[in-house]
C-alpha cells in the first residue's frame, strides 16, 4: 500500500434497529480495537437512523474532523438501505452501476438470478472502489476517505479486514494498573502525574459501585519511555496509599 | 410527575476508553431499549472522547435536535472526569457545590472522610437537580432536559431508572417477521408495502451472510391497526414467494 495511511477516523453506524434497542450495536467496538492496534485514533462514533439528511449531515460533519470515515449498515437491496445514496450525495457524485461489480455478480449468480435487487447492490458512488470480501458478493465502497461497509457483523468484519491497511499511525502503547478503594483517595496525586507527563493520557476507570470499589488506571501514549515513567509514578502512588503509615 | 414528558432524546456517551476499544460500550443499548418501551424516540447516539470542547459542541448540537439529552460517563472525581464542567459550560451556568448533596455525603462518609475528591462530586451545574440512586452517593444531574449520568453500568442503570418517568410518548408497537432466502427476492414488493403504509416503519435485517441467508422484517408504528395490516401484507408476500407456483 503506497498511499498515505489515515491517522484518524470517525465512524457512522446507520440503522433504526440500533436506536430502537432491537439490535445491539457491536461493529463500532470492532473498529475501536482494530484502529487502536494500528495506531489510528478513532475520534467519534455516531449512531444515526436510516434518514438521508441525517446520514449526509453526519458524514459531512465527521469528514471535516477526521482523516477518514467508516460507515456500517444500510447497503442491502431493500428500501431502507440508503447509505450508498447518502454517501454519494455527501460527496456530490451520482450513484452509478459499477460495471465490474455487476460482471462479478452476473458470473456468481448467472444472468437469470441477477435480479433488480442484486443490480441495486452493484451501484456505487461515482469514483468509488468496491470493497470486496469473501463473505459477500455485494461490495462495500471506498471513496475519498469514506469507507462504506455492511452492517451484518460477519460481512462488516470481513470488509474491514480489507481496508485496515489504509489506516495507521505511530504505535500507541497502553498500560493498565489495578487499584482498590475509592478514586477520591488519589485523584489529586493522579492529576499531578498527568500534569508531569503531558504526552501520556491517563484515565481512571472505577469498575464497581461504591459497595466494593476498585478499578483500573490506564495510561496511553505514543512515547514508550514516558509511559513507563508515568506508570512507575502511578504504582508508587498506589503503594504509598496502601502502606500502613497512611 | 406533572411535567410534560420528553418524546425524543439523544445520548452522549463520554470516554476515551470506549474509542480506544479498551471498554465495550453498553449503556446506549440500555437507553435504546428503555426509551423505545416508553414510546420515546432515541434519535442519535454520539460516542465522544474526554475532551471539553467536543462534549460542549456535541451537547449543543444534540440539544437542538432532541427534547432531551442523556449523557453517560465522566462524573467521577479524577482529572479525566469533566462532564459536569462541560454540561455547565454548554448551558452557560457555573459549576457549584450542591449543598444538599454535600450534606448527604457528610452524613454518609463522616466529615473526616469527606475529602476533596468527594467534594468535587458534590458539584453540579447551577440550577441542576441531583439524580440520586441507591448505587451511588455521588449524584447525576438533571437540568434543562440534560441528564448527566455515571458511566459505570450498574450506577448508570440505577440512575436511569430514576429519570425514566420523565421520558415517553404514545406507545410504539413492533412486529417482527422472519424470512428465509435473499432480500433481493422481495425488496420491490416490500417497498410497495412501505409505500402503502406510510405510518409504519418497515425495516429488513438480514441475519447471516450470503452462505445461508435469512433475516427479519420488522414493522414499527404508533398505529396498531396499520401495523397489523402491513404485517399481514408482508406475511402474504412471503407466503407467495415460498409457494411452489413461484
Amino acid at each position: 500500500m503506497t498511499a498515505a495511511r489515515f491517522a484518524s477516523a470517525a465512524m457512522v453506524v446507520i440503522g433504526n434497529e440500533l436506536l430502537s434497542g432491537q439490535t445491539r450495536e457491536g461493529n463500532s467496538h470492532v473498529v475501536a480495537e482494530a484502529l487502536f492496534a494500528r495506531g489510528c485514533r478513532l475520534i467519534e462514533v455516531a449512531i444515526v437512523p436510516d434518514d438521508h439528511a441525517t446520514i449526509v449531515d453526519t458524514l459531512t460533519r465527521l469528514r471535516a474532523k477526521a482523516d477518514a470515515v467508516i460507515t456500517s449498515g444500510g447497503i442491502g437491496p431493500t428500501h431502507d438501505d440508503i447509505t450508498m445514496e447518502a454517501v454519494a450525495a455527501a460527496l456530490g457524485v451520482p450513484l452509478l452501476t459499477h460495471e465490474a461489480t455487476l460482471a462479478l455478480m452476473r458470473n456468481h449468480y448467472g444472468e437469470d438470478q441477477l435480479n433488480e435487487g442484486r443490480r441495486r447492490m452493484a451501484r456505487l458512488p461515482r469514483g468509488a472502489t468496491p470493497v470486496v470480501c469473501p463473505k459477500s458478493i455485494a461490495p462495500g465502497a471506498a471513496i475519498d476517505g469514506v469507507f462504506v461497509l455492511a452492517g451484518v457483523p460477519a460481512i462488516f468484519r470481513s470488509q474491514l479486514e480489507r481496508i485496515l491497511p489504509r489506516f495507521g499511525g505511530a504505535a500507541i502503547y497502553r498500560h493498565a494498573i489495578e487499584f482498590h478503594g475509592f478514586e477520591s483517595r488519589f485523584f489529586r496525586q493522579l492529576e499531578q502525574i498527568q500534569h508531569d507527563f503531558p504526552t501520556v493520557e491517563i484515565g481512571s476507570y472505577p469498575k464497581l459501585c461504591e459497595g466494593n470499589p476498585w478499578g483500573k488506571i490506564v495510561l496511553t501514549s505514543r512515547d514508550q519511555q514516558a509511559l513507563k515513567q508515568a506508570s512507575q509514578a502511578v504504582e508508587e502512588m498506589l503503594r504509598a496509599l496502601a502502606s500502613p503509615t497512611r
